[in-house]
């Protein structure tokens, strides 16, 4: 069984934020034990704070000893500067910190040592301020691997929906812009690229034979027959016509309210949103907070919490780790495959 | 007690749709009776037929006969020709048959011989058929009763939502139109407008001191100081300044995504939203098909189930009369106040 289990390197992402207590938490969750051995990646001291603070019964050990509830294996990156950041804080530091163990994690993946990466939340401030201008961990995820067909999945756990076995995945068209930005950015090369990734991950992943992707409309009632607006049959519909030519089991567009009722009511495996709200109010509604972020369309797995740092609230030992245990359990699923 | 109880006109919708069934499943719940006295506007024979399709213990009267569970009262409209439209179908005969309800309904209310409308819905293309051009009901009571601002509410009652003791209501500032028309409709003035609308619907008809009226934003993240959008600065913003002037307990603007979260699990009695989808989409999740319309800025009372005609599945007997219900005795209880 022990040989089954995948690695899994942890980054401890913003050592100011809820990362380092969302991981010490989810160590004391068994399925995550289950079916991987994880190491964090991340200052040890930070971890053993974590771990004192929650009086969690792990150990912080090197990161060549074994992984399990009672050891937690930490392979040591940043210099102790980060020991000297105050809790809850945005610094170039810490920044620094997350930003080497994310490139650590994808190195180390991508040259085998691990099976797959599960990230803490960074700041983005804090990675800016350490002059590393990047929105997010997807985008120097995708540099460092050199992919440029890319995505998001913001992805619902089957325990979070009774009603959809394989969970259910969202993926955006576009994200973070204005939405009078939308228009232009919108696509149908860009939204069959994005069902490609949803039917791989779905597919490869989830071990779906015909993952079920429904395509949102961007306009009110679909559009109702180009009354209000023409991007469902200029844009959408081709988009849908070129997916299903390539074999994906895409429908659509269907209008975004009736379509995300449907979905929550197990009818699709996969979402394509065409505009961040759109996917978000539906997710944020469903459990967002439980949810998993999964990069598509990188050549080793990654996955994530969807929750962000939590300043706030850092280092008080009341951050919830459903989150991190998802992206852990997921991680290891798709790590399988 | 029977004095207390409000005379509501109840219109039938359209006869080949399932209005007659929800009306009819509707008075068999006691719920109904206890606060109102309701007449049906429509066919007698229509409404007849659908009591003898649902079995039901009540009996098809004359409208200035009593009402109650046993008795229905039918004031009757529109000719016999309405018996020959073929069930589920759109026809300008049953369009006229609705149109003429709802005018009946409005002129006797606005005299005084009813304390309140709830309609069953009407089929668009069948009125439009019948030669009257309007979008849907709320325009042509607009019209009928003399008054430009007025705005349609969806309403989601206390029984939907555990944590909200008077319902969620939920105004949109544009509504019917592309998505990329919305930025040249949305103006403070037409935001303050919709704040009014709400504050009074949520203070006056359902008693609240000081509605909480939660303004979404329109960009992701509610434009990110700037990055994403300026509409929040420009325009959204100053609408809330102008609303808390005018004593009105308005806030916002406020992401979206994590607004709705709010508001389901308790912090607002109203959302102000900025597009269709915006609102709906979180409407439909939270239980959209149990939701009350209700009609802002008319002298008079006026609410709707927030579902259609479902012609491809009307006379069947199947047709789920919670809506109609929560409409019926929403309207008593705003004609009380």
């Amino acid at each position: 069984m022990a040989t089954e289990k995948k690695r899994l390197a942890i980054t401890m992402g913003d050592a100011a934020g809820i990362g380092p207590e969302v991981i010490v938490r989810a160590w004391s969750d068994p399925r995550i034990h289950a079916f991987s051995r994880p190491v964090v990646l991340g200052h040890p001291q930070i971890m053993q704070q974590a771990v004192e603070l929650l009086g969690a019964k792990t150990e912080v050990v090197e990161d060549n000893c074994e992984s399990g509830p009672a050891t937690m294996p930490c392979l040591p990156i940043g210099d102790d500067n980060v020991l000297s950041v105050a809790q809850g804080t945005v610094d170039p530091r810490t920044g620094q910190a997350a930003y080497e163990a994310l490139i650590r994690a994808i190195d180390e993946t991508l040259a085998g040592r691990f099976d797959g990466i599960v990230t803490a939340p960074l700041s983005k401030a804090a990675l800016h301020a350490a002059g590393h201008f990047y929105p997010g961990h997807t985008e120097l995820l995708a540099e460092r691997c050199g992919v440029t067909d890319f995505a998001m999945m913001l992805y619902l756990p089957p325990q979070e929906l009774p009603n959809s076995p394989a969970g259910l995945g969202v993926v955006h068209v576009t994200l973070h812009m204005a939405l009078s930005d939308v228009f232009a950015n919108l696509s149908s090369t860009a939204i069959v690229e994005k069902c490609h990734l949803a039917q791989q991950v779905m597919h490869e992943g989830f071990g779906l034979a015909a993952p079920r992707i429904g395509v949102c409309a961007l306009n009110p009632h679909g559009g109702e027959s180009g009354l209000f607006g023409d991007e469902e049959s200029r844009i959408i519909s081709p988009a849908v016509d070129q997916a299903q030519a390539a074999g994906i089991n895409a429908t659509g567009p269907f209008p975004t309210d009736t379509l995300m009722v449907r979905a929550r009511d197990g009818e699709f495996d996969a979402i394509v949103a065409m505009y961040h709200d759109q996917g978000h109010i539906a997710l944020k509604l469903l459990g967002m907070h439980r949810a998993v972020n999964i990069t598509l369309g990188l050549p080793i797995v990654r996955t994530s919490v969807a929750h962000g740092t939590a300043f706030d609230r850092a280092w008080q030992g009341t951050a919830e780790a459903t989150g991190m245990v998802a992206a852990i359990t997921t991680a290891a699923k798709l790590a399988r495959k």
